[in-house]
């Protein structure tokens, strides 16, 4: 099995591409050109303060065999700084590590271009630590939720897209909206940078999912060849198609609701696909990952306008996308999901009745509430004590200038003559 | 043999990766600032477009085992949506995805910045189905074509360069040219773009090109491990220095006829030696990839400028590079393949005789006619029906707002100081 | 062990991804907005004419088994273009040409926008030969330097490191500064585009890092798939944190010292980490590779000051990332080298004594000098006949279109309409 290993190794690092640069791009793209930096770094620097503290605590939070709470969580000083753990077993804590990166990193989306590097830098490592590692530990380790929803969730559907959907929208709320919001133009000021996001993404992604292999049993053993060949193969399948009908379906319903389909939609789309069929990737057959692609495409791209209606301010769609097709993924495995895909569950279409369609519920609905109460308080915390935002004054010149004293671009001027 | 299978695993994503964001960046770069989302798009929306009729169809005319028509194509029902596909041959599925992707996605550079996108999408089903599929089946599916011309053509010279290469210049005959081409200067808006496109096309055509060992049978039986790691060294080692020789010879040819050396002639330099050597990167030995790439980089460097001389208006130069560079890796495959290469197949050079080179012109030949003919039929169906072009004041003020109600940049406002 | 294989197929693609375009782009996104196609021409120069040189007789003279001088170098005609490797070794052939490519283009950052893209094509041959090759024999071949002082260096802290960042400082010093160097500011024209080459370039760094176990041999025997997973585990996992800790410290020394911190410390301090820890990464256990990472980040992010200081035009920070992280990398092995880790060497702070730390320092010291003579003879020999650098006027003027008769960007204008 040194394929199986092999792979893990590309898929690990696949992973860490999708926070850095991928995620990056993708909402720096979407940012104005004053406060572009600022978002890029919002990502880079989550990658390396969640990255560490997930070789102290993390990795022991999520996975150690010592339970602690009836399995909210497991002991983060078992394997405190990674001790005991085997060489050969290091790759797959990289690759849960860039896990909790991403999420964490997802969450900067919803609050563009006003927050503190100073308050990001304190929030992720009490984030992680009460919202991403217990909900790790209780789906991917088999911990109290799934005791008590035994829900099917391949890549983390609740563990990562609700959960860093609803942190999103908590601190969207708490923070508040940018200067201007709702009332002047706030237009992506690079949209080929968010493609090429998008593009990374996907491509990332398959490490993400396909990887997500790693959290499979063998049938009475280890996971032998010929189980690894069908199992990637489903996944890597349903993940590329579910994509693309999301694309189809996000364009389509902004053709018919704005009259043009846009690439930033395409983008979107992209991402609203693979979000809804991280969870489902294992659990579905071609149709049904087809289905869940489409719908997540269909109501995401419906669903990113609500922030105006409702005037929260969610920069970059976090919830839109990543909350709406979290619970989307999640849920609709209970309707799509086939005994005949690799998970081995019939849902309600498949003649398996309310029962799965009741835990992916029942598991959605929990993640919701973990995060988010656990996230607003500290959201409050943080507000009440060092404060969120930065000036006022500082916003509208722009936050690159203001937190990191740079400005992206130098295009216009450097141009010695004419050619130019 | 699961490291064979993690390595199609990645492959997969590679070329995959070649079409989003790769080729959409590469092109997208050479349009102009009013045009480079749509450019963009149609790669995109070609990905999902093209990779859902796949596994409708696709891979049943390619490749099921009912062949129809003396071998033309196969029957599109035996495997429709993937119905009796074991779930361990699905990535080989997915491979063969990305292939019918990216061909009819390199096809958009020869039409670039005043097309409606509504006769793009309807034009991808029409013509992966009729030109597509059957050359897959008739090359890769040793079908018809191989059984009248059993040429070598290890990774798709015939299938996807000069299948891409033909229709693209038949497409930008029939659709017409930008209105000012050849009056007004239409220069590349960002060629950062496009080198960081030629870069990852580069990244990603390992999968394409080693990849397509899933081609190869093994020696009487399976292919084994040591032909796997044997014959992915020469491939790859191949596709390597092919592409350098191509390089260096586009930038000599420009430095001879124009007196610099620029980016544009190394980003395409790139492309031209990459597509050269798909055909033949198991049939050679190191020296006649280098040959193929130095033809390949010094010939369509001259090439590109024939549009000019003869007034079509292939924009970004899909003739000039994909059906030369086709034409040329397919056809010298006749003069430098070798014995001690896998192929195993002396070409002329190598004291083979005449055989081979006329097998290969054989296969190139029928590639454009069947091609050529059959996409002509489609574009003036669509002509004379819907309809391709966008209306003149659009294209004069822009396809990215005209189509898709958007612009790309948003560079210069935005600032609120003079910080910037 | 073909997994092992496969991902050494993956991993070579990885390291050339690293030059093309990865590093092409950190140093365009600093350079000015008149030269940054220059900037980028120089890293994929440097990959077609070091790549055809490498098949030629770079492999040969690195590794044939023909050793001269005592171990400086090997025959550099025993496998002149490849006769008589086999097609099972090339793809290490390939391997190791990525490594000879990226060493020849980081130099290039250290002399940007001022010289004769004819002047680098002919350093490079001659660079290579008398620098890298010999260096890579003496090290990674085992030859006359590893003979004297037997140190570790898991992936090339002297050979690419200390080589390229010595080579730069001293084209740096003889070609001179670029015009108004320390007068006027020369801010990097794209910072988004540097971010992504920093993340491309840590993706990349997994190939080059973890794929440097093909040095390692098994323990009296072929590599097994035990030593496989447990060594490449501890390698992407020290890879992985170093970088975090060079990111956490480079930010945190440039608050202290500038007051903010900034995005072009986050990309500089990724590539800081990654330096340090490649001769490291199989030496040191997880607590040593944030050690080494953090002061690395650290001291790195007060080096490249030094540049002003002094007055030598380092333009993009070689010697200040590159020699010195290199350095840094190399000697603190002797510090923090563990015997727990596969390196199997306890360094000082470990209980080994000086013994290894002396060795270490004694292989950077002979790099450096090594590497620094010879260099500055190739740069006098260039200077005093066809002489190195442009002409003032094209330089004021950009080197863009002096040399390469382009311009980079044409974004404001082509823009037919006022919703622009």
């Amino acid at each position: 099995m040194d394929g199986y290993y092999a792979f893990m190794l590309v898929a690990t690092a696949l992973v860490l591409l999708m926070t850095v640069p991928a995620l990056a791009l993708f909402y720096g793209g979407m940012s104005r050109a004053k406060s572009v930096l600022n978002m890029l770094m919002m990502s880079y620097v989550a990658a390396a303060v969640v990255g560490l503290i997930y070789v102290l605590w993390g990795w022991s939070m999520s996975f150690s065999e010592d339970e602690l709470l009836g399995g909210l969580f497991s002991n983060p000083f078992t394997h405190f700084g990674l001790k005991g753990v085997e060489a050969d077993q290091l790759i797959y804590v990289c690759f849960q590590m860039t896990f909790a990166i991403i999420t964490a990193a997802l969450i900067s989306g919803a609050i563009a271009d006003r927050v503190k590097l100073s308050a990001w830098v304190v929030f992720l490592p009490i984030w992680v630590t009460l919202c991403y590692f217990p909900l790790a530990h209780m789906v991917f380790g088999l911990g109290y939720l799934h005791s008590i929803f035994p829900a099917q969730d391949y890549a983390g559907g609740t563990v990562v897209h609700i959960n860093a959907g609803v942190a999103g929208g908590v601190l969207a709320l708490i923070i508040g909206k940018r200067l201007g919001f709702g009332r002047e133009p706030m237009r992506p000021h690079n949209l080929p940078l968010t493609m090429i996001g998008a593009g990374l993404l996907w491509f990332g992604w398959y490490g993400f999912n396909v990887g997500s292999i790693v959290f499979v049993e063998g049938d009475g053993g280890p996971l032998d060849t010929a189980q690894f060949m069908s199992e990637t193969g489903v996944t890597f399948l349903n993940t590329t198609i579910a994509t693309m009908a999301a694309v189809l379906a996000w364009l389509a319903v902004e053709k018919l609701l704005h009259g043009k389909a846009s690439s930033l939609g395409a983008a979107s789309g992209i991402v609203a696909g693979l979000v809804a069929i991280t969870p489902a990737c294992g659990a579905v057959e071609p149709v049904g990952a087809i289905a869940i692609g489409a719908i997540s495409g269909a109501v995401c791209s419906w669903a990113v306008g609500l922030k105006y209606k409702f005037g929260f301010d969610d920069s970059f769609d976090v919830v839109g996308v990543h909350l709406v097709g979290g619970i989307l993924g999640t849920v609709l495995i209970g309707l799509f999901s086939s005994a005949a895909a690799p998970g081995g569950i019939d849902g309600l279409l498949y003649g398996g009745g309310l029962g799965s369609l009741g835990d992916q519920a029942g598991a959605a609905g929990f993640a919701i509430v973990w995060t988010g109460v656990l996230t607003a308080l500290i959201a409050y915390a943080i507000k009440y004590t060092m404060g969120w935002r930065i000036d006022e004054e500082d916003e509208v010149e722009g936050i690159d200038f203001a937190e990191h004293g740079e400005s992206a671009y130098d295009i216009a001027t450097n141009t010695g003559s004419s050619h130019f």
